[in-house]
């Protein structure tokens, strides 16, 4: 499959990263090679975050439409002027278009699709709302058997940033602000995403998704965060509150809500406590109930893996590919490799551990020797005083990474203990953020 | 589309619903009408939680596996015996099987998947992980340019009520499965639930969608929670960590970690935060990051919501629809609907308000008469005394649903107030729980 690329900035150079990186992986997926062979980019000559060494590359973005031995036109370039002419030309040509571009699907996305319709091909734009976060195809195929009541997302991490720094450190919306400038978070000019337009943007293509209704975006309310004062998130809290800017849209039986502003969610609700740049968006189906998606909304390689999961579903659900099924277990049947699945004493971990002990002097040190003399350290150790009489106080800690073997090795050790009383309790930790 | 169904208990019954309930929609998003033409079931006269009159009744499954009418068979009846045999034979007879059948697709996977692959049929299976969360669409298709890193996903609705309720309300594992049989969380025999064997079919299913490997259930490392103890919850707790029941599967350069057990979890993670009997997957990929699942991973309409998104998918993505290009809105070019887009007076929603006002005798008073002649009622009211002189104090409170339009009517009144000394704040509070 022969893809074109409009632009290699961050997300254009992240797709040709993507598909570098992990292009044996998306080949047993699909059973298709994927070949970007022409990129249209301004300048020749700048640097790039990608290898371009088997890409051509061109000045003249309309080359990249035109190209006939191109399937797939990948529109990264972003804007709503020449952009909307390009994806135009694309489609006219019997192109599939993949496009990361929010504005140009929120106020153009009608057109588009209608002549994407008319000239068979598929205009998708999965990376154009919550970045990474596959939401659209959840709500287009996974909860395809629901009607879908509401949606409720955290669409811009710049705001959810702020506003996670408004409230954490007791930041005014200006300090905020800049401090989210100052480390990348948020562009020179923050317009854009303070005053909420990017998240009216994404919430107008969801809406549409979820409710089967043209793309309406004149029609949605559009509040940002930039009045927002740091008294009222404190009182909120006080209330039982966060406050989050969301897209939201309703179903409200023959009509639809959709909106974007500054919303109070009682705090112990998932979406509360996601924070940072960090996106997620509930949705609620009439048969499911309340699912939530979570993810990075943003960056060169979460978009990338937005706009590769569509190239992918071209790759696999069109003519493209020899087997137009998508395999069950989602690679290719000649291509599901036997791995060694590691027994349990192989992995490494951390662990929790209780001793329940007889409460002698030099207990500890005995204990923390055995833990030296493996090399293993604790990361944390409690030693729970005798709360009523005849008890034998109990010793908790957690260890650093460790193999499993080698745990096993220091309870038994322990467990020789002439002051233990009862078998060691082991119960594996993971820390789950990387 | 012409399909038969295999058992029509919770969630047959809850499939022939869904069908029933959001059928029009279901057309609008495929262009397909989808219809159940047969039944396969123990007992003909046995109530039913569904209507079956246009769907003809019989006690012989073979019938409907080899009707030579039927496109799509969904297998609802659990077990591996004969349930296998039918699914097979379905294969052999070229009709494509949607199965909520973890035991199975755990046990059997591979050679009904090959069966399924020479016969060029589609076997699906995504109500068999998470109930009605996409999962394995969401790996398999929406994270397809990823490297799966690690998953893991509280997998087990029963066993993690069992330890949401040891933790909240201090019971012992003993009690809070009593409690969950009392309730119907549990079954009476839970043995397959709180040894972790029923996470272990679910993980298992995932490690191969992620990695592409042949499915291992025999190779699962299984560890259960009826040995844990209340006093390792709160002990975990100090540390700053919840114990969840985690089915974890981990790429370690060329081997993989598949394994299910209590695991201690940092507290503010999403996933230690998901609670009662939810479900949740955490999936990392190599070039998103941290993605996360949420919903409902039992019950017989989550778990139809995703029998019936199988069956979309075949209804899309195979021959048996004429256009093969699933709509860019997820419904049919000439079913997207225009519908009302309320104007923001017209929404309903609760509201939190702030006034500044000068601290006079009676104001109160004069603020909560003002919503009394309106009729609308405040859930909670704070007055913030002055905290520096010369300060005006704040008074903040959240209403019960009303109309935009009248609480800006009220708004208006109460900045008309000779007290009043500022614009009143208004920010819109969602619950987001139904």
């Amino acid at each position: 499959m022969k893809v074109g690329i409009l632009g290699l900035g961050t997300v254009g150079g992240g797709v040709v990263n993507v598909l570098k990186k992990n292009g044996a992986s998306i080949e047993r997926r699909t059973g298709v090679k994927i070949e970007v062979i022409l990129a249209g980019v301004r300048d020749i000559k700048q640097d790039r975050i990608c290898d371009t060494s088997n890409i051509k590359l061109t000045e003249d973005p309309f080359e990249v439409v035109n190209h006939p031995e191109i399937d797939v036109v990948l529109e990264l370039i972003g804007g709503t002027g020449v952009t909307k002419k390009l994806v135009e030309t694309a489609i006219k040509n019997g192109k599939h278009v993949i496009t990361a571009n929010k504005a140009l699907i929120a106020k153009h996305g009608n057109k588009l699709i209608q002549s994407a319709n008319k000239n068979k091909v598929r205009l998708l734009f999965e990376a154009s709302v919550a970045g990474g976060i596959p939401i659209i195809k959840a709500i287009r195929e996974g909860l395809a058997a629901n009607k879908v009541n509401w949606v409720a997302g955290i669409l811009n991490g710049t705001t959810n940033y702020i506003l996670t720094e408004m409230k954490e450190n007791n930041l005014s919306f200006d300090t905020a602000l800049k401090q989210a400038q100052d480390l990348g978070f948020a562009e020179a000019d923050p317009t854009f995403d303070i005053e909420g337009v990017d998240a009216a943007h994404k919430i107008t293509i969801l809406a549409s998704i979820a409710f089967g209704i043209p793309i309406n975006f004149d029609a949605v309310h559009v509040e940002g965060i930039s009045n927002l004062s740091q008294k009222d998130i404190t009182y909120a809290e006080e209330l039982g509150y966060k406050i989050k800017l969301l897209g939201i849209a309703k179903s409200q039986n023959a009509d639809v809500e959709i909106r974007v502003h500054p919303t109070l969610v009682p705090k112990n609700r998932l979406v509360a406590n996601v924070d940072g740049a960090m996106n997620a968006v509930l949705v609620h189906g009439n048969m499911v109930g309340p699912t939530l998606y979570y993810g990075a909304g943003a960056g060169a390689e979460p978009t990338a893996s937005a706009v590769v999961a569509d190239v992918i579903d071209i790759a696999r659900q069109t003519k493209l590919s020899q087997d137009t099924l998508i395999p069950s277990l989602g690679f290719m049947p000649d291509k599901i490799n036997e791995k060694n699945i590691l027994s349990i004493e192989n992995i490494f971990s951390e662990y929790y551990l209780r001793f329940t002990m007889k409460n002698q002097a030099g207990l500890l040190a005995k204990i923390t020797n055995i833990f030296a003399d493996h090399d293993i350290s604790i990361n944390s150790m409690v030693h729970k005083e005798v709360q009523e009489n005849n008890q034998n106080p109990d010793i908790f800690l957690i260890t650093s990474k460790t193999k499993e073997a080698d745990i096993d090795t220091i309870i038994s050790e322990i467990e020789l203990l002439p002051e233990n009383t009862e078998k060691v309790v082991k119960i594996r930790t993971e820390e789950l953020n990387k």
